[in-house]
This record gives C-alpha cells, sequence and structure tokens, in this order.
C-alpha cells in the first residue's frame, strides 16, 4: 500500500442519533413510560459493564436543536457488535418513542502524518489509548463529520505527501493548543459512511468548541481544503439526566 | 489563540421555528384548545420573568409563507438552560399541536474586526449590551444563517486579516447606516450548527430588512464572500394576536 | 443607500402552493364537501371585494403536474395582512384537504436599471400601476424564483453599475418583444424568502412562457448570471372550474 | 425572436410517476382491488382512444428500482388536457393506492440546430410526425431530464450560434447510429418545469440505453454542456401485465 | 460505436435497500411474525435456487447505521426479471415490515480499458465469470455509487482515450493489490439510474473496505474525477443471523 494512504485504525464507531416522538410518549401511560425507561437504563448498563470491561465504551448525550435530542456514541472492535447493539436497540420499547435522526459508522483513527519516523506507533501506549479510548465523561459533546476538498485547483489528494504532512503538522499544532480544554477523537469513514471522517469533541465548556473550529478554519488545512457536515452540540445524559429530560419535560 | 480568531461571545441563543398542525388544533375540543395555550402563556410568563431578571431574553413572532408558523427566539447563559427550554416545551400540551420546521444553535458574538485598538471590548459597556442583549419587541424580525465563502480564488479564510478588517470596515458602514432603523444580533455557530453564523434582524418597518441586505449584497464582503441559508420573515405576537392567530386563524 | 441597491417597491406577495389530498377528499361526505367548498368560495369572494376596492389583487390558478396542485397569488400593502391571509386560510375547512406545497414572499418591484433619468419614477401612473398590480385573468400562469449568481468571476453582484445597467437594458429588451403576449411581474425576495426574485408571468398561450425565458436564457443577464428555481405553469381557475376539478375530477 | 432560440413546439406532454402502496393494496379487498384496476382499465381505454383518434397519446411502463413503480405518458394539445388527465386520474379509485413519485411538464421540441437551410420544417411531413408522435410501443423506457450547463468557461448559451449548430450536428450523428434500434423523443420544458429538456427513450433492448447514453457523454455537447437529472427505466405494461403485476406480484 | 464507449455487458444487478419498520413488527403477533419470515425463507429459497442454476445471483447483508437495515443484490439476465423479483416483494407479508431505503440499477460491465490488445474478451472465461458473477458469501459487503467528473478543467470525458486508459491501468493496479481480500463487482448504469456506475465490495476483513478506497482516493483516476453517492456497509445475513436479527434485536 502506498505510503500516502497509511492509517492507524482501532475501535469502530457507531454515532446513533434520534429524535423523541414526544406525541407518543405523552400519549403513553406512565407503566409504559416506566418500563420504557428501565429497558434504556439496562441496555445502558450493559454497555456500561463493556466499557468496564475495556471491550468498549460508550457515551450519551443530548442534542441541542431540532437536529435530534439524544446521541448514542458506541465503540466496539467489530461491525458486527455494532450491529446488534443498533437492532436490540430499535427492537427495545424505549425504540418506540425515538425517530431515527442521523447515524454515522466510522473507526478510530491515527493519521501516520503525525508519527514520529522511525517508531512504531502501535507500540506507543499514548497512541493505543487513542485507537481504542474511553469516552470522557464530560458536559459536551460535538459531533460533525467532514471531507478534505477534491475541487479543481483545491485538491488535497493531488498535493504531494510531503506537503500535506507539513500542512497536516501545523494544523495539528492548534488542536494541541486545547489540549486540557478540548478531547478530540477522529474516526475515518472512507468505504463506510458518506463522508471521509468523523470529529467529535468532548470539553466541559461548549464555547471551547466554536473556539477551537473557528481557529481552524484559518488554518491552510481547513480554509482550502475542509468540506463539513452538520454540526451536533450537545449535554451530558446521566441515568437521572435522562429521567428528568423524559419525565419533567 | 491567533489574533484572526478572536470574538467576543455573549448568551447563546436558541432560535426554534415550528409549523402549527391545523389538522389536529381543528380537531382539538374548545377546552384542549384552551389548556394547550394557557401552558403556553404560562411558559412565556416564565421566560417574561428572566428577561425581568435579566438572565436572558424571549422573542415570539409569526413567521410569513409555509417554512414556519411561529419561531421561538430564546436567549441564555448556558446550552443547558436552551436544552431544558426545548425539552420542557416539546413536552407541553401546546407542542402537540406544532411539528418541527427549523432551529438553530449560536452564541451572540462580536467580531474583533470591529474594535478599537488598545480597547479591552469587555470594558465597553455597549459591547457587553450587545453580548447580552434583550430583544427589541420590534414589529418584524428576519432570520438567517450564513457562511463566508471558500470557493477556490474566493476564500474568506485564506485572506490576509488586514485585508478581511478593512472589508468588515466598509460592511459595518452599510449597517450603520441603518441604526435606528433596523436593529442587528450577530451569533457564532461554527462548531454548534450547519452555518458559521445567524444573522437577527428587527424593525418596525419589514422593507428595511429587503433593503439592509440587498444594499449589503452589492458591497465585497457579501457580494463575494458571503452565502446565505434560508430566510424567514415575521411579525411580532403579543399574547393577544397569537390568542387571535389561533382561535381566529 | 448606494444609489447600486435602489429600487421600487410595491405590494407584498404571497404565492402559497397546495396539493390536494385527494384521499381525505374522496372519504369525505358530499356535506363536508360542500361545506369546505363553500368555505373557499367565501374566502374567495372577501378577496375578490379587496382587490375591486384596489386595496390588493388575488389569483388562482391549478398546476400541471406533481409539485402542486393550486396555486394562490395574494398581493397586500403589508406582510400582516398576507400572514392573516394564509392563517385564516390554514383554519378553514377546505385546508383540511390540501397539503403545503411551497410558498414564496416577496414584494412587487421596479428596478431603477429602467428608469430614465432625472425622472421620478413614482410620479409614473403606469410605475405606480406596475407597482401596485391588479393580477390579470388570464388563462395560464408561470412562476419561478432566480438568483444573480455570485460564482468566482460570473458574479453580478461585482459588475460596475453602468455595466449591470447595460446588460439590464438589453435583457429589458426581449421582455418588451413580448408586449400584449406576456405580462410579467417581478418581485423583489432578498431578506424575505430564500431567492433573490420571483417572476410571475401571465398569458393566454402557455407556449409563449417558453418563448420568452428560452430566448432570455441567451442574452447575458441569464446566460451568465441567472439562477433558476423551480418552475411551476398552470391553468386558470375560475369558481366554477374549481368545483369542476373538486367534484368532477 | 433571435434565431438563437427557435424550436418547433408540439404536443405537451406529462411524464407522470407513481409509486404503489402496497400496503394499501394488500389490505384492500378482492371487491375493492378489481374495482380499482376496471377504473384504470376504463381510464386507459378513452386514452388509447384518444391516440386512435391521433389526438394525443399514451404510454405505460413500470419502473424497475424504488424510485417509481409506474410511469403514465401522456401527450395533448393542450396543459389544460394534460391537467384533466391528471386530476381525474387523481380523483380514481385506482389513484387511492398510489403516491406521487416524479412529474415532468414539457413539450415535443425540434430545434432548428438539424433543419436543413432554406427549407420550412413545418412542411416536412417527418418533422409534424416527430412534433405529434404515437409512443411506439416498446419494451423498455427511459427518461431522464436534462440541461445545457451555464457554468463559468463551461456555459453553452454563452456559445456563438454556429458553434452550437456544429456540435449539435456531431451529437445527432450519434442517435442517428441508434436509429432502428431507439426511438428518441426530445420535449423542451424552459418555463414549464426544473430542467430544460427531457428525454424519452424507446427500445426493445434496453442495453441500448446504456450504450447511447454512454457513446454520447463522451461527445462535447454532453461532456462539458450536459447536466443530468435522475434516470428512470422500466417495462411496458399491457393491460394484462399490469393486471399480472398487480395480483401476483 | 466509437471506441471510446465500448464495454462488456453481463448480469443486470438491482441492489434494494430496505429499512425494518420495527414499530409494525414489534406490533405483530409471533403467528404474524413467523408468516412474514417463512414467505421471506421461501423467496431466498428460490433465488437461491437460481443462483444454483447459475441463471443468477442473490446476496443479502445487514446494513450498519441509520441509511438502511437490509441489503438485497439480484443479478439477473434481464430488467424484466429483476422488475418481477422486486414486484413479488413488494407484495409478499416480510415486505409489509419495511420501508424503502434506497435502490440502485445497473449492468454488470467490464470496461475495454483493460483488455489486452488483439483478444476477444468474451472469449476469456475470467472475464465471463465477471460480467455474470455468482457473488461470494463474504462476510462483509460494501455498496456505493460514482461518477466520473465532468467539472471545468478536471473533466474525465474529454480526456483523450490513450490517456484515459493509462489512468485506469494505474488504477486498476491498486485494486489488484488487494486480490484475495476484497472482490469487486462493478456495474455501469448509464441510462439505467442516477450515477454512472455501482461498485460492489466483498471482504471477510470490513477494514479492507477502508484501506482499498482510501487508497485509491490518492489515484489520479479519483482524486481528480471521482465523484461518490452514499456508502453502505453491512454484514452477510444468513437465514440463521436474518432470524436472529428479526426476533432477538
Amino acid at each position: 500500500m502506498s505510503e500516502a494512504a497509511q492509517t492507524l485504525d482501532g475501535w469502530y464507531v457507531l454515532h446513533d442519533l434520534r429524535t423523541i416522538d414526544w406525541q407518543a410518549w405523552n400519549a403513553a401511560s406512565s407503566a409504559e413510560q416506566d418500563g420504557a425507561l428501565n429497558e434504556l437504563m439496562n441496555m445502558a448498563g450493559n454497555w456500561q459493564e463493556v466499557e468496564t470491561r475495556k471491550e468498549g465504551s460508550f457515551g450519551l448525550y443530548s442534542i441541542v436543536g431540532q437536529k435530534a435530542d439524544l446521541i448514542f456514541v458506541h465503540l466496539r472492535e467489530t461491525l458486527e457488535e455494532l450491529n446488534a447493539i443498533e437492532n436490540a436497540f430499535n427492537r427495545s420499547g424505549f425504540a418506540k418513542f425515538l425517530r431515527k435522526a442521523y447515524s454515522y459508522v466510522s473507526i478510530v483513527e491515527l493519521s501516520n502524518y503525525m508519527a514520529a519516523p522511525g517508531v512504531d506507533p502501535m507500540q506507543v501506549p499514548e497512541i493505543v489509548a487513542r485507537l481504542k479510548p474511553i469516552l470522557p465523561k464530560s458536559k459536551h459533546i460535538c459531533f460533525y463529520p467532514m471531507n478534505k476538498k477534491r475541487d479543481l485547483q483545491d485538491n488535497w489528494y493531488m498535493l504531494p505527501m510531503e506537503e500535506r504532512k507539513s500542512l497536516m503538522r501545523s494544523h495539528g499544532m492548534i488542536g494541541r493548543g486545547y489540549a486540557g480544554k478540548v478531547k478530540q477523537i477522529i474516526s475515518g469513514s472512507v468505504g463506510f459512511d458518506d463522508w471521509e471522517w468523523s470529529v467529535t469533541l468532548f470539553s466541559d465548556d461548549a464555547l471551547q468548541f466554536k473556539k477551537l473550529v473557528y481557529e481552524m478554519r484559518f488554518d491552510e488545512v481547513s480554509a482550502r481544503y475542509g468540506e463539513f457536515g452538520s454540526f451536533y452540540v450537545g449535554n451530558l445524559l446521566s441515568g437521572e439526566s435522562l429521567v428528568r429530560l423524559m419525565l419533567e419535560g
């Protein structure tokens, strides 16, 4: 394989965004509502156990605005496991009160652009931890898919590798400026979904998402070569806050 | 952070546009209709109290044409508060008669392009008032999202900062020509929603929206670099006029 | 205001396109159908009276093809009046059998490009008549929204005003070649809706729409700078022909 | 009218594509199904009589894939007749089991580019037969709408007429290479629908559609200037095969 | 026919993607569910027999993410057979619990670009086997449609044939590097569906899809000339695993 296309790949990721069907929920009896929430809590408990065993990870956030109400983020070793999760979820009593909003299939990815020369990156514990990450329990999430442009003279894939490496290096410097404030998970989706990457950001201060993405927009990698899909921003949901959301509005 | 990306950020904003389900509304009994309107009035009363305490702001307008019937504009300190507002609204009896039309998540923003050199803008009361604005009760609203273009040689983000500043200065002059006629609130949404900014205009004369936006379109910032989403125009709704809208058509 | 952006503005316009829900209509009893048609006739009678008082105008056409079945065109002095019309219509019994298809909000506009130098256009009766036009009862309508392009070197808004004036003059000559065959109403929608203008054509011979629009497409204003939305073409509906449409198919 | 825009125009065309609502159909009783099919057969009989009188033409094909199940092609002298056909169809019992999928309004057109110099084309019987064509009963149909591009330097409408004529001549040569294998009907839709032309191809061998369209794609008229909408391909339906489709799946 | 457009064409292909209506499925009785699954198994048995007779082929995979739940891939000699398959399927009891998600009509195609000079490709058994392929039972599928770009100076169809041949040769080399890991079926859809080709990949390791498609993206054929539709990735379904999916979630 050409050096240009080398990446390191970790866990598969499913971003699963849903909209609450409040009409159906409000029409349900308390018993039905409790049953559905219990089913969800049981599933979340199972997902949590998988995370405890370090065989995957799970995050649940609300989404602000009408594009979705909930985002479930699942990481697993295989596509079969992700598929089993979504099918079991779709059959559950809680899914009866949800509508599909958006989903994204990808795999956690580290680009070789960032690897030090002469080092086998799979021997670097920090890299392995990034390929199979346990999602932080930050207060906020920001998720969006993106491409590198191929538009006439602004064509990322026609650049020499050295130029791409150099551009990515300065791009990465911006991200590093947010260390401790924003955690980034980059996952690749070429051949899996409709954009080339997805970006999932975590922070305790949502404003840092805007500052980071906006600062990057002036960097040539984004300015000339970035194409962005929809942005989803949300707030961490615990079991408690989810129950509050569903039962108190 | 690079000087290029500096902004001042104030209250988070949720534009929440809804379509009335007239089929369901007309099929409801008077008691159901009254109950739903009362719920809405109670919520609006609460939102008004928050505004009175200067902890946020609220506006309600009808929208002309089929894109939506109502626009609720909420401003708050945090994303959590905005999320709580929409969830409580979605659970309410009035929401039963609404369908989602569009929403937008952003944060009131002032660009440093307009700051005088050597001045800390957070010490300028006029700037603080603009970052946490109380929405005017003007007769008309105009709302639209927008981007700065990144299209081959027309790429805003590849311009030197001095050129962007100079272009924004002359752009701002047009807006100032409408002082007293149109009030503008600019909010940034990079990392929060699908466009980079949203613009919310208020005026007692809807024609001023067209004059302002059209005049700006000949200015290079818009002419070469502006990309625009959907435009929503509407009329102020008081409690009274909302009841008239719902009960008399 | 810069000379570039000067327009003359008249009545606000609402194009309101609807699809008939034949399932619901066919399932309704004759009494329900008659009641709904009567409600529509009453509303149409009111709209006609407004036109007679020259306080607005109204047109009703069927649309050929699946994009819509009916187009209602309303002209009024204010956005509030248009809003009141659509809300009353939505609450009516006839609207129960309609689905929303498309709408457009604009204001009748004359561009200064066509004004003779040194003449106050508001003193020209022909111009005033064009700003507050009574819709002709021609057999056919053609409606479409449009933009002037801003695409790299093909950017209308970056042209010097003299060049735009000269281009518009020759463009207008084509339209004048159809005098007596096609009546055009141009309305501006910058700040009001998703395109910059809407064009509404009336003719007793639908083929003239194609001839006019196609001939203009070779003119530089359209060829280089025109961007077009959906085209809707239809046939005049009288009260009688509407009843025939609804009751005989 | 400028020579550039001259066309010869014949019958108006409505392409009316529908999706079968199998849920509703399967839930209907045999009596309802028979009644609906009888209504359709009666309508088809009437359309056939119009064709026999040479006052129009009619074709019915199934569509392969999910974009639609059925395509009805109607040709008539006037838009009013086409509108009456679709309205009567929509009111019929068979339409109860259909959903709208796509439609297209156009008029059979011959471009002057192909006319021999010094000849009045309306005196050429072959041309008249092409303007008011009786649809062949070929085994397969292929339908798609298209534009001529207006994209910066690839702008068909900015080319000198001589160049357009010369390009169209060589383009036409490809089509003539398929004489006897593929019958083409070109209809213009500028001012009537969302693309500039529609193309309807008929053949007893569906593979010829691919060969023809693919070969043309390398010709400069398509390669540089062609923009294409959705392609619909299908199989001829007789009364018998339609009944088989509906009753045996 | 010009040499440029020569292809070899084999079986017609229908990609038929469906979404499970879990609401309806969960509301059905066990007897209904069993009946529907039996109907599906019977159809699948028939399709399998056709494959055994080498008169076609059939594959069934689940899809990961919300874009679809199931993909049925059918290959047959004629469009009529594909149409009969989808109509029978739509009438079946199992289809009652499915919604349409996406479909694609194409024909297995080999481009002459890859044929050795002076060889009649239809005499090469490997080529015949590729034109009428029996789908492998690999663990994973990846399906996407694509175009060759026609965008100003990046116009595949305006390149000289020799240049296209040379570009395709080096492009093919990448594919060959995945021999034994990924099986590719290319089918052409010019004149049949909305993109020019569809690509269907099979592998026992889903990550190979990403590696192959990503490596190709740096090759000039994809980098400069490739335009891609939606990507669908999924897992093989046997009768057993399908029953598990439907009955255990």
